[in-house]
């Protein structure tokens, strides 16, 4: 099996942080195959960088459209992620997406934590696109002084006590460890999407599952 | 790996078909328990049936709380899902929820085919519980004359020729030759809730994700 | 005319201030029964105590069948209650529910005081099932320091001066006397939902309305 | 005890339907005031058809203020309800959304039939006004040759047959022995509005309840 | 093109207010006709005010039937607009509506500053019966000491720091002046409602655009 | 004034359709520059197209961000609509958003008519993001024998007579006169969405209104 994890940005630092996110969940089990995305912004933030990733996104799916099992979006705001469904016949997830269907499954309320404010009314937006908006009680950013940890446990604390979250997902891609230390502080789950997207794709290949190519999906055919 | 899937009901032939399905998805990868529920009616039907077999699920919950890594409830009414939650630290998977989200990664439009008319009004609620009802198009039921997979392939072509739905879903557990069978013939994916919701269990038990004991299910504590 | 409230829990004292409340709205024009549930638990709080008692509950509902002409399950969380609906051709309503339309029809927006943090979720949960949750403006809990209706009253205020709320919502059963005493010193309807149900039962029995045995409530029949 | 009920068009032989039909409902318990709106059309349909009654409606709740423990509005579309109710601070119901809460009260599901084709848009918009879309499957009128019975009879079987209606509401106001025959001949709940909201409002005067003043009916005080 | 605007209330004052606006944006390309309502009260406010506006209202959309190309209710809570538009087969369009509509067009949320607490529970259901709950994030009022544009601005700027708006909403007619004053300091759209109806009707006129007379607005025929 | 028109894909003879229907608008009172998108695909049909459709209109965008007082992105999916917004300071508007609005000021109900089935699923997400399905009662196709007229109005007819559509949609752009013929056969309101959006565009040039650049079409700053 082979899953192959898109950073639709092209900084090699952020995907060498979810390679090792992907690689550690994967243990050996199967093989992931984690790109930064040709062409596109070092971060993607704005509507504009979601659109110049796109030509680069799709290419990587034309090209590992037979050699990959599945798809992953590793970007928490899912940029393009009708557009590579529409791609390939394979399973394609998003990280968002994923992180807020699972934290449905292990709780009632979710927060998510989000790196930077101006990301907040999009990740609302998508969380309603979802139709997760149920569930979700409140978007907070790292608050306070210190080290990145300490400023993500004062938020996720704020999010436990203030808006009574019961699980927390990290509005970033390759935040794996952040999300396992964060959980041992809390007590409560806190989710990286790109572990969310993997431990759903990875089953969905042992399934068998493909993306349906009637309609929605079908590119017109 | 264990994972272990409740029958709500008493009935061995159906846990049987169930425990054959597990297997099949498991292939050895992990052990999967598969139980009938003691005290349990032999079909899961109306509310009262759902109450009875909640004591027996619930026995079975906390007799293998050490040995399972995560648990299933093998009917697709989700009967007593956020009990079990509350009663374990494991995920508690309904295959009824994990149908929904995972036909809504796999296209745009789901519909149910569901064994007998009286449960319709019961899905579709169940579906708004989830929030799942904009994917949602229909719910339909075997029909005409044959055998069962004729009966269903027809109900399934209506499905998607006159309600547009691009994923089906088969509600009633232990139905996953039927689902492998439709695939074959109408194209698109054909969901079986024993199959999805062990395909994100296993996940979820690789990635260490538990129920959020804080709050909602935390039993008062 | 003889109305069944059914206290879904095994406490004489509850029962007995249901019972109080009960009969001084009933003012000797019909008859209430107030029965504890034999075999649940001291107070209803979790899944698994509404799971419990099921049974109890179950049992009394079949042995009035045809004494009584109406039901009330008496817990602001309505435990049950679609399981009680299927198993009469009564009338079965359910306090919280009751308590939730009539505000809806005294005011444009109510809140809800709970009596414990723990509940705060699960109320919501349960006005978004009955589709009230736009004239829903918060929930509080008694607050502060000094006697019941001392604590009651002030979170009461909160509700209006902060939340708006017009009407006012007590979050569990046998406060009757509570909620006349704060409606005259907040000069807002506050209700009592055992009031609310008996009222809107009463009527029911005098229209000669039946819960319909056609589908959902109809045990498969 | 004294319910005003508010018949808001001027048709006298209405008045009287709707008389007979409350006073059957009192039964001598309490009395009933049913009058026609001074000034009103014969028959309300149109927006400016509510208009035009208005100052009728609203003459009649200054003249009965005291008078009165309850007013009713005996019209199926519920025509200016939020204005008496910031009229008086005594209860104020509509028989439509009476006839709503009663019916997800007693089933799941409902659909309403009403007199003319005309009227089925407002009465969509009226019960999501009202919150109640999730619970209403279906608006038909009567059908095809015959008595008013027999076509009433008609649609509420297609009702039930085609729509999985659970309970049947009359859209319209003094169809009292309508609805009782059709509920003898269909075995399911027909209700009449009148009923429903007498039924409601009786128990709400015996409750001491009163419409809110603080904000929304509080005539900006 | 003679565009009517209609000053749901009688005060000449703010007729004067609504006439300056309007005729600044016609600004002599199309001729406006702004009229107070014969016999309504000095304001606006509760719903007893609407319905006492209605007679006069409806007489001057029959009076400029013919020389009207479109009218205008300009009063930011919409009152009659319904009514008004059964009775006329021009455009009649609300300024309360025309700003939500604009809004989510120039921005992804926006607030409302409405000039006194009592209005604030109407304003948000009329946000609601326009579906555009998603894009409204608060409403507030002038807050502090000052003049008016200063009170404004200190809670325009609330809404945008503490409430994340995009777009501010002025919940008033005839605010024209304090609109631009108030878009120049907080630098975000700053809508008053008469302007955003006027300049929706006016491309209406020009589309040659009618109301549907087929059903909801045909007055039954 | 001068309106730019940005046709989404490259096809010259759906320009000029585009062209004709925005100067018959314009009629000489503003200037339109209409523009087919270089690089983008003959027709705007699947998720890749939009994205290929993606740089060509943000190049305009950027070459006409000064000359131009608003811009209107005519293909009935509103691609890249959001994309434009963060580009540009000036209006944005897509034509089925715009055509969404004006059919909800116009009747109580639409249906839209749409080329083709393929992009019927679009369809309903796109009125479901902008929140008017309350207001959508139907998506149809041209259908039967004949001419591209005879063909819509037939299923105008349906839209009507069956779905009770008070104003039509038609789903794609450059479809002005059919349109109004349309609307001389039908007696109802049938809406060309370049229309819409150029007689809500002039009026926000106007009235001097501009693009938030607060938050969400921020660009990041």
């Amino acid at each position: 099996m082979n899953i192959v994890v898109i950073n639709p940005n092209s900084s090699e630092t952020m995907t060498t942080d979810i390679r090792n996110a992907a690689e550690r969940y994967a243990a050996g089990r199967f093989q992931v195959t984690v790109l930064p995305t040709p062409g596109a912004p070092e971060f993607i933030d704005t509507f504009e960088d979601r659109a110049l990733a796109a030509p680069g996104m799709s290419a990587i799916v034309r090209e590992y459209g037979d050699k990959a099992d599945a798809f992953i979006v590793a970007c928490h705001c899912d940029p393009n992620l009708q557009l590579l469904r529409e791609l390939s016949s394979k399973p394609v997830l998003g990280i968002g997406e994923a992180s807020f269907y699972l934290a449905a499954m292990l709780g009632d309320s979710f927060s998510v934590i989000s790196t930077g404010v101006y990301s907040n009314p999009n990740k609302v937006n998508l969380i309603r696109s979802y139709h997760m908006e149920q569930h979700f009680v409140s978007i907070r950013n790292p608050e306070g002084e210190g080290g990145e940890l300490e400023r993500y446990i004062r938020a996720g604390r704020r999010c436990m006590e203030e808006d009574g979250a019961e699980v927390i997902i990290l509005g970033c891609a390759g935040l794996c460890q952040l999300a396992e230390d964060m959980t041992q502080v809390l007590g409560v789950p806190v989710l990286d999407g790109v572990v969310c997207a993997l431990s759903i794709a990875e089953g969905m290949v042992h399934a068998g599952l493909k993306t349906s190519k009637f309609r929605y999906y079908s590119a017109g055919k």
